[in-house]
């Protein structure tokens, strides 16, 4: 976190067990003091204080308690007291999440539980832009979002930022990244300073693969794989529960791994990366050795021609539905790789690639079939999931609401 | 855990922290408790409750305090107490640890404390065996190595066994395995049932892991991959400083991975794996194409021609060099793939296969630097181990260790 505001003393130990409480809560929805005890594995005591504490604080409320386990309401009864449940405050806080890519940013506005309250999008050339002037379009974004979803923006306790690159979010540094001119930017610290609010950065990936585990399909699942496909592919991975960061703390890349000796070339010089066959500039590419594509070198008009080679593919064109069905296979091998080195679940498919994934799906799934081990047969599902800017903005949000520590500054 | 002895019935939570207060003696070598509350996060009863418990089981000593902490000892000065500290007692327990690979079966038996007591290595060819016939081999080599450590096997607390193929070591079951005749073997309860002891199994790799992380280079290493060539590939992750196991269980799989559309048939049937370049049967299939290889039907007298090719090329044979060399840059692209999807502070290179080195490494290191991300300049380095069967086995006895209970199984 970074943030102008003087740094308050807490209790590391306390902070830990209240984020459990917290947690905790935000899972099961609401929970008697006694169940909450059960999953949190504290004993009623150090529960009872950190409950009161929360309540004088306003974070969590009282509540008339549904009964979620059996045994706890027995226990209840039988010592006659009132049945009263815990329950986040939804008004305890606000956050905002905000996602940058090349065409356009994301932004929206929840509040502690979560919730949706407002979300916008504006367009911006964010492709190699000095970082003063993507954080002027975001500042912009920002306030309009916030204003729409009828919060002021001294309210918002964090705001979570969704860069593409390699991004240390614990440092909230940007080492490097296709929107930015600067290799290296202090983002979370420019930012945090602009707004007068703290500023969480990650990866847009991660922050992908932190939607799904709050919101979406992941809820509940300890290893899973997001697999995106946008300007970039990328890739989120939770082992255990918790989001793969990796020495560098940049995260899983999946997008530079290879599987083809001398294949394609890719923009990062080397040549058969996954993604020199399946981001939006191998599409164009592949697409302009048949017919001129204009307008690959601006951001927003290049989503824009990407748009209408796929409207051609769903018009009939059948040598564009040819170079779907290629990156397909080749996306293909690749989800097989990482489902053989990672064993999860579950792997989702995202971004804004996923539009084709008509024509990409059925090559996909033979490629899949044909290069997992027989052993996997009780494979892991892979799901395409309908992508939006802002599921990726609402992973941001989380970000900052995993991150929140209370007394919240002001 | 599979065992004929009848169930214990012991509190989960009491467990866990017994588990938490033996893991962290183990790793600090000697504590006091004053240390020993602020490594493990229990309050000082609990401590205190604690080490009574294990004082009295004999699991744990007493011993004159060496200074750990600085601050600790003040305490413990002030209050005027003599400092006493506490360590694991070695002769709490001894567990054995098996290494079965297709041509030979080596034994450890280790202290509590995990100190080597013996090792015994016997020729066995098992290959494709009926289970009972590599129980029975076993069972031989185990009592040959828990005589020659000047134990007996009733005072075995446990054996822990490394197995190739897909393991379900919750279960005990192995689901394949090149060793065994059959697809599907409940080994551990097979082998419990005839040793009397409790019997754990697991993927060899994952004990190679193991014995890295317990004693070797990845000691005190959050995130780190080892990758083991012998018969086949395999891998093994430690994440957050656990192991990798995957949904299945059967932990991450290396060996299968695709680098190479349409490359090189591998024994799995699918083409392109990593294994159908690098495994001893890929070099002698390669070999063969130059000159006939005899007796690549039966594990150990193809063990013996692999090392004749490999001596071959240590006397000059540039045809051998080649074909090593060419493994070697293919062992690169695997390794720069998964760097770039796990981000590990270090990756170690063990097995059999190691002994080639000479003839792969400098490919290897060539097509690892040409195909990592720039950006991880300050990418993770790739060591290669030294390797013994031996070693293995420790890990196989490490896996019993961490998994034992107290009090003992008599």
């Amino acid at each position: 976190m970074v943030t102008g505001e003087p740094e308050r003393v807490l209790d590391p130990v306390g902070r830990f067990n209240r984020r459990r409480v917290i947690d905790t809560l935000r899972i099961a929805g609401r929970m008697a003091r006694v169940e909450l005890t059960a999953a949190t594995g504290l004993s009623p005591a150090t529960v009872t204080a950190i409950t009161a504490e929360l309540l004088r604080a306003g974070v969590i409320e009282e509540t008339a308690a549904e009964p979620a386990l059996e045994g706890a309401e027995e226990v209840e009864v039988r010592r006659g007291r009132p049945r009263v449940a815990l329950q986040l405050r939804p008004d305890a806080a606000y956050v905002a999440g905000v996602k940058i890519s090349m065409h356009q940013i994301a932004v929206t506005v929840t509040n502690f539980t979560g919730d949706l309250l407002g979300s916008e999008i504006i367009e911006a050339r964010a492709s190699r832009r000095p970082a003063a002037e993507v954080a002027d379009w975001l500042e912009t974004a920002l306030r309009q979002g916030v204003a729409s979803a009828g919060v002021r923006l001294s309210d918002i306790q964090g705001v979570g930022m969704a860069l593409p690159g390699f991004i240390d979010g614990e440092a909230g540094v940007c080492h490097w990244s296709p929107v930015f001119e600067e290799p290296l930017t202090p983002f979370a610290e420019l930012m945090s300073v602009r707004l007068g609010r703290p500023v969480f950065i990650d990866n847009d990936a991660n922050l992908a693969t932190l939607a799904e585990q709050w919101f979406g399909a992941g809820k509940g699942i300890p290893n899973f794989v997001v697999v995106t496909i946008e300007h970039g592919v990328g890739m989120g991975a939770v082992i255990g529960g918790r989001l793969l960061r990796g020495a560098r703390g940049f995260g899983a890349e999946f997008g530079h791994t290879k599987i083809q000796r001398s294949g394609a070339l890719c923009r990062c010089g080397q040549r058969g990366c996954i993604e020199a066959y399946l981001a939006d500039y191998a599409i164009l590419r592949e697409a302009s050795t048949r017919a001129p594509v204009e307008g690959v070198s601006d951001p927003v008009l290049a989503h824009q021609a990407w748009r209408r080679l796929l409207e051609a593919a769903h018009a009939g064109d059948m040598g564009m539905r040819e170079i779907y069905a290629r990156a397909g296979e080749i996306l293909g091998v690749g989800l097989a790789n990482l489902i053989n080195v990672f064993g999860p679940e579950l792997v989702t498919l995202t971004g804004a690639g996923v539009a084709a994934s008509p024509f990409f799906e059925p090559a996909m799934r033979e490629a899949l079939a044909l290069n997992t081990l027989s052993a996997s047969a009780d494979q892991a599902p892979v799901i395409i999931r309908p992508n939006a800017d802002s599921v990726w903005a609402h992973g941001a949000a989380a970000l900052v609401l995993e991150r929140l520590d209370f007394p919240l500054a002001s």
